[in-house]
């Protein structure tokens, strides 16, 4: 009766997978994540080729998968994210088809609505009894939330299930139950602790930084966002959690309690949580170890499914709900268009993540970004690669003026009548190129290497791989 | 961006239902439901006719349904379990269509298979935020579990959410997500809680019934499951709770810790899970506040969706996890076939519900039965309706003896040496008929009233409407 198999090779093979199918993962052991590299390492080891590879991240760690590349084991990804020596080997067109980029709620659409059709998927699982049913939140390899993996268990043909961690059934909490999986592969370790929490979740030391967070929490105030009730999601590093950061002094100093925090869950959010600045968390995914004990033992911290989070074909998802959404960008435009899949020359590293997502929900969207990375203006004519459209981004925040999208009249006319530092987002383009001078042009062959499938399914981009220089 | 409709009418017109479409219902607030009433008045109102109204239960309140029969809005009845005036409206052959009685696992896998297509679900929700992110732990009506509407919710075309405890967003912990909710609304009260908590759940005082209880549980120790890490699930009345009284005992008098109990939960098992007697209470139904109150507080009692329970076609589920099972039965025949669905006279006065899930499922399956029921022999030649095959039923406890599938031959051997009374079931009928006489022979029409679907989706029986005196 019990689903356990003697070896992962033994699950392979009782799944029926076979050349030309689609095999899935979820990331939420982040760079300590051992578990796609042991399957595709076993599926190529079983002579099974012509793999469609559907992660919801990569991260560096998964540097084997350019192996299984070059030998015709994958020769198809899709994802939500990627870095590191796979998104280089995208770069350099190794994969045979272009690699489809989807945002955190587009991936369970596709899911679900059978666009992206997985025949097996591959569980990483913090913990597990011997029929299936599984959680994050315990175990040596605890990663918390398991939200991203929802939907592939609901809608996979197979599903497999892999942990360090076998428990008595019946495990409890339940974040994926045994009703949706077919075999169990207990191995030594899913993951190392060290690379699944990313430790990005200290505010930033960097001066301009601060400059920027602090106009950012004002153009918050100023939108008439910031009173009893408000939801904010922000991103892990650098000015998007010092944001996060005075945002939350202006609530202390003007008592004002928030109703949730969503995200990507740092400790900085476990703290309002537990200050009585938040009421809830809303959390697909934890960043740091203590998201993942908030998340075991608080009930106000809700795990909730990618669905749940972002997929804009559910009856309803919770970004839709979030007032403010704080941002980065590897470039943005002067029509407010968003890149955060490639940089200025064209290489991956990166991709939308929830970035679409919450910047479509959100009430206000602000990109924080310093007027220069890397030595090249963030404003410029035309992102290399479109992620986020620009009539979902409301604000770019830089150290040196406050842009307004035209589209938000009212917001622009707050913003100046509280003396913030509004510019236009061309006279910041401008600024910028007098720093920088005037950024190089890129030039790209004709080669697609993937396309940019926004949260609707509808491809509004494609990446071409970049000339050689 | 609210679901909050003004009004039932306004939400029942809003999800479009139609003549000869399908509404469902959960029956967790039991006899204290007020939602099916209000919703089929409604639906009356609105002059919508022919109507299925698929409930995984109906109680004596819902006698107001009669009415809905009588003027043709309610043609089809699909449900696990009925009794009270409904019940009795149905015997008399009022309803247009025989009524399809499935199991509590048998339901969710119609439901998800497609065989029962629900258009519209109403979900009472004794709490759920706007957005229709609902659980039963909290408010005035709070009824614990909501497992048996989580397929619905899952699989219904339209979904409204039917609250008298409007939260705010989010809800937490969430038992159904807002993924799947079209529709919220906020009425007076949903239900009365003297009616959702059964209040049967007091051990029984028949010295008979003790006499019972105590064979079953000696039954369990010889079986040899009564052992470290025993599963447990057994109904809330009569023998059945006082079984679980004499093998707690056992329990408590040989150091054993059991893994997990299962049910319909009662204090009884709460007092288990608090006492360490058990790891994990699987709750797919609460009997009383203080299973209520366990689920809400205590992560170690795992609130389940019907399929998880019991769906057979699902890729496992909790029934096929469990050890020992105590049920009761209206009728057992010499094959062991167990009827609690109709009495002895033909009249429907109740169904499966987990009965066949659990007695399939479970190692060990045990009848508990006074020999004689309303001074009729419990055992007969032929049960009036079969429900649950004998090939699935272990051993029959009575006051007079314990009967033992011929099948199970270990069984009977691990009993008999035990020095249990061991009897053949059919001298248990005739000791039976000794005491109160062969029972008269009902006579029925041949006008089909109800048909018994198995788990599995197999017809095993029909139900004839009986004759009128």
């Amino acid at each position: 009766m019990s689903k356990i198999r003697v070896s992962l090779r033994k699950a392979i093979i009782a799944s029926g997978l076979k050349n030309g199918m689609t095999v899935s993962f979820h990331h939420h052991l982040r760079n300590g994540d051992f578990v796609i590299n042991m399957v595709m390492s076993e599926i190529e080891d079983l002579g099974i080729s012509d793999i469609r590879i559907a992660a919801s991240s990569f991260f560096p760690i998964h540097g084997s998968l350019v192996r299984h590349i070059k030998t015709g084991t994958i020769t198809a990804i899709d994802c939500n994210y990627m870095s590191g020596p796979l998104a280089e080997a995208v770069t350099n067109g190794m994969l045979q088809k272009p690699v489809m980029f989807r945002t955190h709620g587009g991936r369970p659409r596709a899911i679900m609505d059978g666009s992206l059709k997985i025949d097996v998927a591959f569980i990483a699982s913090p913990s597990s009894d011997d029929m299936g049913n599984l959680n994050g939140a315990s175990g040596p390899s605890s990663c918390g939330s398991l939200g991203y993996a929802m939907p592939d268990a609901l809608m996979a043909g197979k599903v497999i299930a892999i942990t360090d961690n076998l428990v008595a059934y019946p495990n409890g909490p339940v974040s994926i139950d045994e009703t949706n999986v077919d075999h169990v592969v207990v191995v030594d370790s899913i993951g190392d602790p060290s690379g699944i929490v990313s430790g990005t979740t200290q505010v930033t030391r960097d001066p301009v930084g601060h400059v920027i967070a602090r106009h950012a929490a004002d153009v918050i105030e100023a939108s008439g966002l910031l009173k009893d009730g408000i939801s904010f999601q922000t991103g892990a590093g650098g000015a998007s959690l010092a944001t996060a950061h005075y945002l939350r002094e202006k609530m202390v100093s003007g008592g004002i309690k928030g109703s949730f925090g969503m995200g990507g869950i740092t400790a900085f959010f476990v703290d309002m949580l537990e200050d009585g600045l938040f009421e809830k968390l809303i959390d697909v995914q934890c960043f740091d170890l203590d998201a993942v004990r908030s998340i075991r033992e608080n009930p106000n911290h809700i795990e909730v499914s990618a669905s749940q989070y972002a997929n804009p074909s559910a009856k309803s998802c919770s970004v839709e709900s979030l007032d403010v959404v704080v941002l980065g960008a590897t470039e943005i435009d002067t029509d407010f268009n968003v890149n955060v899949l490639t940089d200025s020359s064209g290489n991956i590293m990166g991709g939308s993540g929830g970035h679409s997502d919450t910047a479509q929900g959100a009430k206000l969207t602000i990109i924080v970004a310093n007027l220069l990375r890397a030595r090249l203006p963030i404003v410029v004519d035309r992102v290399t690669t479109k992620v986020t459209p620009g009539e979902t981004v409301d604000v770019l925040v830089t150290e040196r003026g406050i842009a307004v999208n035209p589209a938000r009249v009212d917001l622009m006319k707050s913003l100046k009548e509280k003396g913030l530092p509004v510019v236009d987002i061309v006279e910041l383009k401008e600024m910028a190129e007098k720093m920088a001078g005037k950024p190089r042009k890129v030039s790209f062959t004709d080669r697609v290497i993937g396309f940019v499938e926004y949260r609707n399914g509808e491809i509004i981009d494609k990446v071409y791989q970049p000339a050689k220089e």
